[in-house]
């Protein structure tokens, strides 16, 4: 056989894991939002072989080997496959590295860690959970051990979130953003608070709804690959380029949280909308990485959905669809409203900045955990200390502090920083299209987002994996990742919002 | 290992398989009811790929070796365990007399003919269809001679959809029951014909999706365990017996296709929601056959929702529902209406008699073109002149003749007759209830369905695939299918309906 025909049967068997990948996604969405109640037994169970199945299908033997001899050979492929074999290569390396037994440890220490979170929060009782969570970050250091890493335990588990990320680069950027980010909010704490109590009035589900389906469109969503539900929580999943579903969950007594809620998941829509066809179900078909993805969610939902521009074309539309509720709210004072600042303990409803605390507090206690510094039974008092020391705030109880997050209970160690990754690479993102869109802001203003989405497409979204997210950022930005266009967006735009 | 441990194996082996079976049906009812239009291309090939991995699950050697000690040793096994080893034995058995260029090639030929009959509906022209159908039978009966059968080919065929079926016995059932039918309804076409045109008044889609909803609720369906949703033709589908779906279709000017393929797809609904949880994935959990899975559709559909009791509990409500279109329509009237009885060309529009006489002349023309008769450029000239016979009117076209079903372009040889055996069993079985069920009619008339239900899910419903259908059907009512009870009702409701 020659190397064409084995990479063809590499890219045949990549493609069949990417089919059997959207199955499970297929029974994952139809849980959440239209499965019947009585049909979850038997669809865990669904779940669980198919992913099973995936799993033996991408460790296979022969897989295994076929990957080793193209890659061995990849001088000889042309560059998109060389790339395709290499990204494969060093995901297959990690899972191959973890054998039955550990996987089935861990698997059984994260179930038992699910359940005891659960209970713990029923309880509303943190040392219900610790035991737990004691036992998992034994598991997830032994992890790391067997993944191995160079500096630091933890970097062998964001490798798993977000390749080639490290806790060195991390503390550099998270605590030089912690230094200006705390004194920052503290200042805005300081200013007359702005008000968004219209945002709480009554705006019934339906009105609600299709004015989201209006912004979706707006954005450039391609309702005929995708399409619009409801669910508890909103998410964004994928069966194809062709097929990528939104969600979004509606309260009639807060226009807030579909709305952000839908442009963020629209953000992260039009990222795998715009994901090359032709590499389906191979690294280049896929999103660069978890902060690149959180980049598109978040770019889209804070620097263009909450901007003044966007809402100069947006706000009468909405005022008409929702005359008793804003008529008399001014486009200026609107915009203020939707960018208020305040301090809360749960991070899902912190606004854009507090946002980024919560995250940062939550990567120093992992990262200790992992390394050994601190134990799971110290976790809740750290966690109040920190967010003492960092928002001003002290979590009244368990549930509204250490226990709120399913993360660590899922065994996510390394997860939570691609959130804030995600907010500053989708700054520096957003200063470079500014600089090469001419006229942005005025795009936006008169609703024309295409020039936007041409430019995210080009730029990010046909690449794929192609690059490592770092490397991604040098190319679109000429840099590496810095916190400065996010220093430079949140000084501008919440110096405005406060006249500060 | 112990025997009971290879039998655990086998268990496991079999609802890993269902569980591939479910994933592979959620994603086709995705297909048909939530789907946006671009999701098709990759669809299909995720379809594919499952279909594959689940045919080789079924048949991967090691699988058979373990079925073939089990069936070695099936006496030490519970008759339960026996049995799921023998009916999957009489399955797989099958699987493995085609070899994989055997199936290469009819998968093939059922594509182009699939595509072949997709053009000459088109064209509405059969000779298109033609030399794509020859070919299809050419290798339908090679597969024949493959399986094997003892009197004749085409019993190797109906073995794949009803398993202990005869070309013998058919001929008998089914030569009886046309020698009854065909005058039966030619006298019924001399009596003064029922008005049904008040079935065609506008109903709003909205009221008419609440009542297909109340009447799905009144049969016992459980929404906890399944939903409907809206598809271009209805259809039941089940991912476990906690998850059982139906779909229906809303023709605002034709009342009477949501109501009775609402009751249709309920019947079905309720036999796979019957079916016993503890065999998931085991033939003991699946339904006996095609044509015993139809008696349950049609026993609702027809006996109960044709059924002047039905309607007696149900006509007031509807008449609340739609006081314009029926306040003037009196009980009788209405139920004489939606037992109308007059030809057409279409099988899926046939009423309740003629339907069968479609069923006939399609058993009869294949049962030909596979034993070599007939031939496929025959086809078309014998399906006219056989509906001239049978039901008194000529096909204008091929579209309303030979080219309106696709179950041949899909190679489905074998599938017609289950619809008639199951309207034949759905009678036997409604007797028999009736006999034993004190005051059948009169609960039905209080719209109290349970006790039906209760001896359908006692009779039938819990034993899944332990006997086959005529086994069944003598473990139920005494003596095997016969036409006689067919007959009985339908002689005593259509004479009633046209007074004859």
């Amino acid at each position: 056989m020659t190397l064409d025909h084995h990479y063809d049967r590499f890219k045949e068997s990549m493609q069949q894991f990417g089919d059997l990948q959207a199955a499970i996604s297929l029974m994952a969405w139809d849980k959440e939002v239209y499965m019947p109640p009585k049909g979850a037994h038997f669809r865990t169970r669904q779940m669980m072989t198919l992913e099973g199945i995936a799993h033996s299908h991408f460790t296979d033997a022969e897989f295994v080997a076929l990957v080793q001899h193209l890659l061995e050979h990849a001088d000889q492929l042309d560059a998109d496959a060389a790339c395709n074999v290499q990204r494969t290569w060093r995901e297959l390396e990690r899972s191959l590295k973890l054998d039955r037994d550990f996987v089935e440890r861990r698997s059984k220490a994260t179930s038992e860690a699910f359940h005891a979170w659960l209970q713990a929060r029923k309880e509303n009782d943190f040392s219900v959970f610790a035991p737990a969570l004691d036992a998992l970050v034994t598991l997830k250091r032994e992890e790391a051990a067997r993944l191995g890493y160079e500096d630091h335990p933890y970097d062998a588990l964001i490798e798993g979130f977000e390749p080639g990320e490290t806790t060195a680069r991390l503390d550099a950027l998270f605590g030089a953003l912690s230094n200006w980010l705390v004194p920052f909010v503290a200042r805005l704490r300081q200013r007359p608070q702005v008000d968004d109590s219209f945002l709480r009035k009554h705006y019934p589900a339906d009105a609600q709804w299709e004015f989201g389906l209006r912004l979706l469109r707006n954005m450039g969503y391609d309702f005929e690959a995708g399409r619009q539900d409801k669910s508890t929580h909103p998410f964004t999943i994928s069966f194809s380029p062709q097929d990528v579903r939104v969600t979004t969950r509606i309260d009639e007594h807060d226009f807030a949280h579909m709305t952000w809620s839908t442009i963020h998941e629209g953000g992260h829509a039009l990222y795998e909308q715009g994901l090359p066809a032709e590499h389906y179900g191979l690294p280049l078909g896929q999103y660069a990485s978890l902060a690149i993805h959180e980049s598109q969610s978040r770019l889209w939902e804070n620097h263009v959905g909450r901007g003044m521009a966007w809402w100069q074309h947006h706000y009468p539309a909405l005022q008409e669809t929702f005359p008793e509720q804003l008529a008399h709210i001014s486009l200026e004072a609107f915009w203020r409203g939707i960018n208020r600042v305040a301090p809360n303990f749960i991070r899902t409803e912190a606004d854009e900045l507090h946002y980024h605390l919560h995250v940062l507090i939550r990567y120093e206690l992992e990262k200790r955990l992992i390394e050994g510094s601190l134990t799971a039974n110290e976790a809740e008092e750290a966690w109040n200390a920190q967010y003492g020391e960092k928002l001003g705030i002290e979590p009244p109880d368990a549930v509204r502090g250490i226990l709120q997050d399913i993360h660590w209970a899922h065994g996510s160690f390394g997860y939570f920083p691609t959130y804030t990754l995600g907010s500053l690479y989708a700054a520096q993102f957003f200063a470079q299209a500014e600089k090469e869109i001419d006229g942005l802001e005025a795009l936006l203003a008169r609703g024309e987002c295409r020039p936007l989405l041409d430019w995210l497409r080009d730029r990010i979204h046909r690449h794929g994996r192609r690059w490592l997210a770092d490397e991604l950022c040098r190319k679109v930005t000429g840099r590496p990742l810095s916190i400065d266009p996010f220093k430079q967006y949140a000084a501008r735009k919440f110096g405005a919002v406060y006249g500060a």
